[in-house]
C-alpha cells in the first residue's frame, strides 16, 4: 500500500513534468522573405491558425521587415547606409514584389489584381485581420539595426514587440508548429 | 484508500489529454517552392520520412502547384488570366527550373544530367515513389484558384485531395515534423 | 486494492510511451540556402538557441553546402561536372552573396561591412562560434556527390559529420523545433 502511494507520487511528478515538456496549441512563424507570395502565405497560415483556436507569433525578420514600415512615417537620425537602406527596400505591404515573375512589376501588379478579384485579401488587409486576431508581432531588433531601421517608423499595430532571437525561440519551442518563410 | 483511487483516477484522465496533446510520427510539409531544387529536398525528406516510418503530407501552394500540372492535359474555362499563368508557368515536374544558376536553361540541364549519373531519382520518379508510398498530396485551393489553375489539368495521383489552409494545419498541429519550403 | 494496482501499472507504462513519443530540447535545421542573408539568420537561430540550452542540429545541403568548403584546401579527382560546380559555386563563408539586392557585390560588400560596424559576427566567426558552442553539422552526402564535392575539401569543424536525410530526419522527429532555410 505505501509503496502504491508513492509510486502514484512519482507518477505525479512525471505527468507535471512531461506537461511542462508538451507543445502548446501555438504556431511560431519567423517571417525571413519581403515578398509579396511569401508574406501572403504567412499571413494565411498565421489566420487560418488562429482560426482553428491557436496562438500565433510572427517574428518579422531581415527583408521581412520592410513590409512593417509605415509609409507615412519617417524617421531622423539615420546614418547614410541606414538611408541607403531605407530608400532601396519597399515601405509597407504596397511596396513589397512577387519573388518570381515579377516581371518588372507587371507580374506583382497582376497578382494584386488577382487577388482583388478572387477575394483574397491584400497584405494590407491581412495585417489588420492578424491584429484584431491578436496574432502577436514580434520585430527583430538585430536585423533592425543592421537595416539602419527605426522603431518610429513602423507601423501602429497593437502589442507589436520589438525582441531579440531568444525572445522568438521561447515561444518557439513550446509551440506545436514551426516555420521558416 | 479513497484518496489514493482518486489520484489514480485523475492521473488516467490527465494521461489521456496529454496523449492527444502529444505529437504523431507525422512529417506536414508546405511546399511553396516551385524550383527543381527545393522540389527535390521536399521529395527526398518526403520518402525518406516514409522509410522511417512516419506519415507524411505535402501541401502544395503557389508556385509549387505548377509541378503537379500534367503535361498531357488542358482546362478550358480559363480567363486571360489564367490562360496567362498558365502559359507563363512550368507545366509538370519536366518544367521546373534551378533556383540558381540555371543559366538560361543550362544550369538546370546540368542539374538534370547529374542527377541521372549519380542515380538520383528525377522528380517525376520521385513523384511515383511518393505515391507508391503512400505520400499524401494536398493542393491548395486558394492558390489554384488566383493562378486560374483547374482541377482537371493535375496529375493523376492516388488520393490528391484539394483543400484550404485549415485542413493542411489540422495535420500540422498533430505533427511532429513541420517544414515550410 | 489488486485492481489499483493493476491501474498504476498501466499508468507507469502509458508515461515511459509519452514521454519517448515527447520532443526534446533540440533545434534541427536543413540548411538548403547558400545565401549570406538566409546563412546569417540560421547561425543567429542555432547559437541562440544553444544559449537556451538547446542541442542544435544542423543538416547542410546542396546550396548550403558550399560555404563549408575549406578556402585552403583543394580536392583532386573530380569529374569535369564536379569541376564546373566547384569552380562556380562559393568557395567558404567568404564567398557566399545576398540573395537580394547583391547589385553586383555591392550590396554583399555593404552588408558586410554593416555587420562588421554594428558588431554582428561574420559567417566565420558564427561557424567558430558555432563549433564551441557544441552545435552538430551534418553534410548531406547526396547534395556532395551531385554537386561532386569532395570530403577532402570542407573545414575542419569538430564533429562535423557526412551522412543521409534518415540520419537528420532521427534527430528532427525528437526536436522541439525545425526550420528549412
Amino acid at each position: 500500500m505505501e509503496n502504491l502511494a508513492e509510486q502514484v507520487e512519482l507518477l505525479k511528478t512525471q505527468m507535471e513534468a512531461l506537461t511542462n515538456k508538451t507543445p502548446e496549441e501555438k504556431l511560431s512563424m519567423i517571417v525571413f522573405s519581403g515578398d509579396l507570395d511569401k508574406l501572403l502565405a504567412a499571413f494565411v497560415v498565421a489566420t487560418g491558425a488562429v482560426a482553428m483556436g491557436m496562438d500565433v507569433v510572427m517574428f518579422f525578420t531581415f527583408w521581412g521587415i520592410s513590409a512593417l514600415r509605415d509609409k507615412a512615417k519617417d524617421a531622423g537620425g539615420k546614418d547614410m547606409m541606414g538611408k541607403m537602406f531605407g530608400a532601396m527596400l519597399p515601405k509597407g505591404t504596397g511596396g513589397v514584389k512577387l519573388s518570381k515573375m515579377n516581371m518588372g512589376g507587371m507580374g506583382t501588379a497582376m497578382m494584386k489584381m488577382l487577388m482583388k478579384k478572387k477575394n483574397v485579401a491584400s497584405l494590407e488587409e491581412f495585417l489588420k485581420m492578424a491584429e484584431e486576431l491578436g496574432v502577436r508581432i514580434f520585430v527583430c531588433e538585430m536585423s533592425m539595426d543592421l537595416m539602419g531601421f527605426k522603431r518610429e517608423e513602423m507601423i501602429d499595430y497593437q502589442g507589436l514587440e520589438f525582441c531579440g532571437v531568444a525572445k522568438f525561440l521561447e515561444e518557439a519551442r513550446n509551440s506545436k508548429v514551426q516555420l521558416f518563410i
